[in-house]
C-alpha cells in the first residue's frame, strides 16, 4: 500500500498534478498536512485524478499522517553533503525494492524550503532524485511523479516477454536464408546473413510485427523470383 | 546530444516546467514548433531553467525541428493497441539504452491531442511510459520529466558508445523503403515498411552489424532490379 503523504504544499497546480499522477500510477492513498492553497482550485489541475484529491485526508501533522505506516520515507533535493548522517540518501530504483507489500509512506516538502530536518529525522528513509549536481531541484509534482514511475515500475510491471511464436521466428529465419542464398556470392557474404537475420530476432518486438516482417520478406522473395513485371 | 522538442505546446506553465526539467537532466537544447502559448509567461514557471528557455529554438514545423537529427523518438499516451504498427512502443528504460552520444531528439505533442500520426510517421521510434491501464495519460511536463529523468541515469551512469552512425541508419531507412515501394499494393501494406525498419533499428548492435544489414539490402535490391540473370 502506498500513501502519498504532502507537507504544507503551496501551489494548486503541484497538488491537483500530483492527485493525477497518483491515478497515473496507482497508489492508494494521498494525505495532505496543513495545505497551504486552494484544494478546490487545484482540482482544476488534477484531471482524471480528481476523485484522489476530493477522497484525499488532510490532516494537521506529519506525525498523524504517518502513524499506522510500516515505512516512511521523506524525500529531499539536499543530500549527501559529507559529514550529515542524516540526509544520507537512497535513490528511488534503490527504495523501490523496498516497498514490496508493506504499507510505505512517501513524504514530500514544500515547495520553498521542503521538509525540516525534523520532518526527515521522523521518517526511516531519505530519498534523493540524482540530476544535474549545478541544479538538482525538481519541481514537486515533477518529483513526485518520478518517484511514483519508479515505484510502479517495480510494483506494477509485468515483465514483457518476447511473443514472437517459434512459426513466425522460423519463417523469418527461412525467407532470410533463401534471400541471402540468392545474393551471396562467396563465403565471406555470410556476415550478412547472421547481422540481419540476429537484428530482426532482436529487434522484432512482438508477434504481430513478426508477421509483417515475414510479408516483407515474402513479397520481396517472390518479387525477385518473378523479376521486375 | 539530447533535443526536446515540443510540438505546438499549449500551457505557459507546461512550457516552464520543462525548461527547468531540461536543466535538472542537463538536456542540451530545447525546440518549440509554432508555441501555442506565451513563451515569457512560461518563464515564471522556469525557475533555473529560465536561461534553456530563453535560448529556446522557435521553429515553424517538426520537420524544421529535426532534420539534422542521427534518432527521431516520438511520445504518446496510446500505444500497443491490436493492429496498430505505428504505435508499437519502446519503455523509457528500453530508449535510454539507445541513446549513446548520438543526436537525439524527443517529440513531445500537444496537451490536448498530442501527436497527429503523421508526425509519429515522421520519427523513427515511439515511446511510451507504462503507467495505470485504465488512466495511462501523463500530464505533458510530467512525462518530459519521467524520460529525461530516465535517460540521464543511463548518461550518467555508463556513457555508451553510439552504436550505429547515421549514414548506416540513413543506408537501411533507404534500402528498406525502396524495397518496400517495389512491392507495395496498397496504404495498408505500409505496415510492413514500418515493422521491418523499427526492427532492425532497434536490434542492430553496433556500425559492423549495421553496415552488413546494408550489404544485404543493397544486394537484395540489385538482385530485384536487374532480375534473375
Amino acid at each position: 500500500m502506498l500513501r502519498v503523504i504532502l507537507v504544507e504544499p503551496e501551489g494548486e497546480y503541484n497538488v491537483g498534478f500530483i492527485a493525477r499522477l497518483c491515478r497515473n500510477f496507482e497508489v492508494e492513498e494521498l494525505y495532505i498536512v496543513n495545505p497551504r492553497c486552494d484544494l478546490n482550485k487545484a482540482l482544476e489541475f488534477s484531471a482524471k485524478g480528481q476523485d484522489v484529491l476530493k477522497s484525499a485526508v488532510v490532516v494537521s501533522s506529519l506525525y498523524e499522517a504517518m502513524r499506522d505506516l510500516d515505512l516512511k520515507i521523506s524525500t529531499s533535493s539536499i543530500a549527501d553533503s559529507k559529514g550529515d548522517m542524516l540526509r544520507k540518501s537512497m535513490s528511488p530504483w534503490e527504495v523501490s525494492q523496498l516497498v514490496g507489500d508493506r504499507k510505505v509512506g512517501l513524504v514530500f516538502g514544500r515547495e520553498s524550503v521542503g521538509l525540516t530536518r525534523d520532518e526527515i529525522l521522523m521518517t526511516d528513509i531519505m530519498l534523493h532524485i540524482p540530476a544535474n549536481k549545478e541544479y538538482p531541484v525538481l519541481n514537486l509534482s515533477h518529483a513526485v511523479g518520478i518517484v511514483l514511475y519508479e515505484i510502479w515500475k517495480t510494483r506494477g510491471a509485468t515483465p514483457r516477454k518476447s511473443v514472437v511464436s517459434r512459426e513466425t521466428t522460423d519463417l523469418i529465419e527461412k525467407y532470410v536464408k533463401t534471400l541471402y542464398e540468392a545474393i551471396r556470392r562467396g563465403d565471406g557474404d555470410e556476415a550478412m546473413y547472421i547481422a540481419v537475420k540476429r537484428s530482426l530476432l532482436r529487434g522484432i518486438k512482438d508477434e504481430e510485427e513478426g508477421r509483417a516482417v515475414v510479408r516483407f520478406l515474402r513479397k520481396i522473395y517472390m518479387r525477385m523470383i518473378h523479376g521486375n513485371e
